[in-house]
């Protein structure tokens, strides 16, 4: 390695103004009556050996993010950027890379093969690229939306980061193919809310949940279970925030993370610290459920609102929970012990509201179903006018976070407030949405639901490698379309959800015997996930399931805990009509887009000469 | 009105240049044996009065349309510009404009409301605007695409050009609303085929097809029909080229023109010339339905390939000849005589082919409608490679000219080939159609037809204004989906269209039976049309049709003259199977975006202080 050449320093001097005027615009960033922040307030390992880590800030004035890059091992180059859903092909690039003589760094993308171009509108612009101890430092920044067709687009949700290593020079840009490269990709939510976070009170008290000394499984994926309990004579308190306590070194093994708190019939539960597929766990550990706390990679602190919290303690509620721990060890790392877990932050003074969760979005049933070989197959279900009218308090309920759920076929979720027949507000939309990150997501704007509003949860679906129908239901094999809302003030509401009225998909089986020219079918009732299985699926019976998921009544499921059901007449309702959409989000073209070079920039970092 | 003031002779010095680079270009693109041209060889008045004339050019390595717009009586303004179907609402336009004191020209565009905006892009640019004897002369220029949203992409087929007057003078452009303006629209192809013209042979002879002085009736819309007939003893020639007569003064009265061929059968035909709806009409004129010309407004002349002519007169023939003119006097100017017309450039030394005609699309047929209420509902008509197979020589054909027809809801026509289920080419689209304006248009490239090969022709309907169904049929509230391409050499397959089969549409109605809860229909036999009418017309029946639309086994029409078909089992064929699809054109952006100027340009030409 090298201390920066002469070239180098040019090049920090070209950008010394931007850099400045980079950090005011940082420091503007900052508020709230939190310790004072890095500049880049977010970080993630991208690659599991942290070789590669990513720090980023975003500025919704410039729409605009800030990234820092650090490269701890650096070879001939690395390549960064982002793609629909983490693929090295059609990826929007930033690549550092050399010809053995000079360096440069350009935005660039792959095509459908993996062939890196560089990009005629250069819209990742390089800050800075230094050296430090710590390996090789770039910062760069890029809009939201660059109105650059081959460009992706930053939006809220999910984005998917790649990331690729270059082990030797390349003599031009587009010798270089993702194919050959050692490649990985990482979720994250970029677009983090620009929330202020609210002061803890004065006599908030912390609890750490978290396994002791667990060693890592050597395999890709394993779900850790460790059962804790709450003192005894634990009153009612409530959590007001939570955050993530990862082991040192342990940064890119762990996934994600949850709290459950047990039924609060389940008096006691044996102590048990181990894989949750694990033969010795515990029958009773099923009838822990009941989310406390969630969090998943690259997130932070989660902070309930200023008047309220969640309750857990006192009578009622169970004192059991159990931390479960997503590691992910895709490279089989062995003898890494980890102690991570989630630290609560509760007080004994009740705040003024109880954080409920609404489950929104589809009843588990059969007769939701997805076509094979569907690429973007939409669901939706529907939490009607009826149910909240009946069972909303008449100053409505204010969401400030979802979770989004679905099983291994989702591939986007939306909800949406409608009033009037008129949508209204995005409740929460992940575009990208993964199964493999489920985070809470505290929302950009807390969503006030009023007594008669409708919530339409819609999730997309990808079933191009399957053969059968994936039917509705509670297996990993079949679907699910769930958005947790978390709220205030809590309501006796606990699921608001609906499928299509049952009928119809029978009429529906029939009029795909009567096209297909078969004989219509009088053999004794067979179940529907059978039928599902025998229609022969041609474009005419996908587009009629479709039309018929458009059009047909539904029944609601508008329920108090342990499935009760609100009184009213719930089956046969009309399906909610809108009458006004909202706009698809669009980029804004950034104004000054004439003004970006068409080169890459060539920088001096001393790449493979060291 | 004054002469030029000396802030007009600034901007001329100022766009000296600019006019200069572009006249060269101008001359560059003259290309071909033809006599020398105008740098703007295209010319259209766009209101009834001939107070503006529009000028242009294309330039198609540059992607850019220069315009020449001369306002014969300037009084505070004009506007002028493109919409989706000519409305002056969300419309793109140019705007000359005065404040009283300073003139102003800049790129703008209208809202939803008819409201004006200034353009942050400023994309029409102003080469000139000076006075002439004739009037006030603007010369400007636009790409095809912008890339700004707020843009009409300027597409192959029709444009709807707007217009306005400015009365007075205005304090900004945002208080100019289009609603209390006088206005219009006119129909024109811009990107008119950039092909060389093909040399005339030297035995060339012309015949001029005209009635004489017919006096203009002084409503809005009237067909005129003119009979007259070929000398006798008139040998087999070929037509190799046409072109409009226009009586002087009437350029903007004289819509459209078309030469019919009476049906050989037909041996005597009475004189007359008169209206086409006249009780006076003979009878006989209905057989008189085969094109030798067809000229529409904005239209030159009409080329026939070098070997290629258009055979008329000889055994065989009819002697007899139909003009058909459009006058289009939507403000009742009376007493104006017309004698416009066609001239045929004709041959007696036959070319090498014969030109040939052929009907694509859909049969004429209630089974294939459109319900009502939709806005853009699509039906598609196929010419099958078992169809090419039979029919076409081993070499193909060859279609170097398009007419597209469709009734009166008719708003896009596309007919796309396709090779081995994959769309390889486009043979002709408009995506702004009009069954007002249907012209033959010679292609912008011949595209070559083989055995095998797939014609898939689909319309694109607006019923928005509709209580019942559109059926298929002759009646002009009924529906045609017809794309008659020129061609050759000539074959004896006439016709090549399909409908869906028949039997599928009576499953339709019976599952909207059974879907609707009503008992299935045993009554007697009803029309397919008296069916449609009793369709209640929810989402499901319109996505069930769609679907099944885009699923039936087709009956198809693979015919010689006088319908009939070719040997072979048409009934019941499957759908051709398309698994690859052209992509839909996107305006190329231009390269010195960033460097338009986000204000309007000043101008002096005196406008309102004559």
């Amino acid at each position: 390695m090298q201390v920066p050449s002469p070239s180098m320093r040019e090049v920090a001097s070209m950008y010394g103004t931007a850099v400045a005027v980079f950090l005011v615009i940082l420091v503007a960033a900052l508020q709230g009556s939190a310790p004072p922040k890095s500049p880049f307030p977010y970080r993630i390992p991208l690659d599991p050996k942290k070789s590669l880590e990513l720090s980023w800030n975003v500025s919704y004035t410039q729409e605009t993010i800030y990234f820092q890059l650090l490269v701890r091992e650096f070879k001939a180059g690395v390549l960064f950027g982002m793609s629909d859903r983490g693929e090295l092909e059609n990826a929007d690039l930033v690549v550092l890379w050399t010809d053995g003589v000079k360096d440069y760094f350009g935005d660039a993308w792959s095509d459908e093969r993996g062939q890196i171009h560089l990009d005629p509108q250069q819209d990742y612009q390089l800050l800075q690229a230094r050296r430090t101890p710590e390996g090789l430092c770039l910062l760069f920044k890029r809009p939201f939306g660059t109105c650059d067709p081959k460009d992706y687009f930053i939006e809220d949700g999910t984005v998917h980061l790649v990331y690729g290593f270059l082990e030797e020079p390349f003599r031009s840009l587009e010798a270089i193919n993702t194919s050959g490269l050692q490649t990985g990709l990482q979720r994250v939510q970029l677009l983090k809310p620009d929330i202020s976070v609210p002061a803890l009170p004065l006599d908030v008290r912390t609890m750490e949940i978290r396994a002791q000394d667990a060693l890592i499984p050597d395999k890709e994926t394993t779900y850790w279970c460790h059962v804790t309990e709450l003192p005894a004579g634990f009153s009612r308190h409530h959590i007001v925030m939570y955050e993530p306590i990862i082991t040192k070194g342990n940064e890119a093994l762990v996934h994600h993370m949850e709290v459950f708190q047990c039924a609060p019939q389940i008096e006691s539960v044996p102590p048990f610290s181990g894989p949750c597929d694990s033969k010795m766990k515990p029958d009773r550990l099923k009838y822990c459920r009941h989310v406390l706390a969630a969090w998943a990679l690259g997130a932070k602190a989660f902070y309930y609102p200023e008047e309220v919290g969640l309750a857990f303690g006192g009578p009622g509620s169970s004192r059991f929970l159990r931390l479960e721990v997503h590691y992910h060890n895709p490279e089989n790392i062995q003898g890494r012990n980890d102690s991570s877990g989630i630290r609560l932050y509760y007080t004994a003074t009740l705040r003024r509201y109880d954080a409920g969760i609404m489950e929104l979005g589809l009843v588990y049933t059969p007769v939701m179903a997805i076509p094979p070989r569907e690429t973007a197959f939409v669901l939706t279900g529907y939490c009607t006018d009826k149910c909240t009218n009946l069972t909303l308090p008449p100053s409505g309920i204010h969401i400030f976070a979802s979770q989004l759920h679905t099983h291994l076929t989702g591939r986007k979720v939306v909800t949406v407030l409608a009033r009037d027949g008129r949508e209204k507000e995005i409740v929460n939309r992940d575009d990208h949405y993964s199964p493999h990150f489920q985070e809470i997501r505290m929302l950009k704007k807390i969503v006030s639901v009023q007594r008669g509003d409708v919530l339409i949860t819609s999730c997309t679906y990808d079933t191009g490698d399957k053969k059968l129908a994936t039917v509705g239901g509670y297996g990993i094999n079949e679907e699910m379309c769930v958005n947790y809302v978390h709220y205030y003030p809590q309501t006796q509401l606990e699921l608001c959800k609906s499928t299509m009225e049952p009928g119809f998909l029978q009429m529906y089986f029939h009029t795909v015997n009567r096209f297909s020219g078969e004989e219509v079918c009088t053999c004794p009732q067979v179940s529907v996930p059978e039928r599902f299985a025998s229609v022969p699926w041609n474009s005419f019976n996908r587009d009629m399931l479709k039309a018929l998921y458009g059009f047909a009544p539904i029944s609601m499921h508008c329920n108090k805990s342990s499935a009760v059901s609100f009184e009213g007449e719930w089956n046969w309702q009309p399906l909610p009509k809108i009458i006004s959409k909202l706009k698809e989000p669009t980029p804004r073209c950034p104004a000054s887009r004439g003004q970006s070079p068409a080169n890459p920039t060539v920088v001096s970092i001393g790449g493979s000469k060291s």
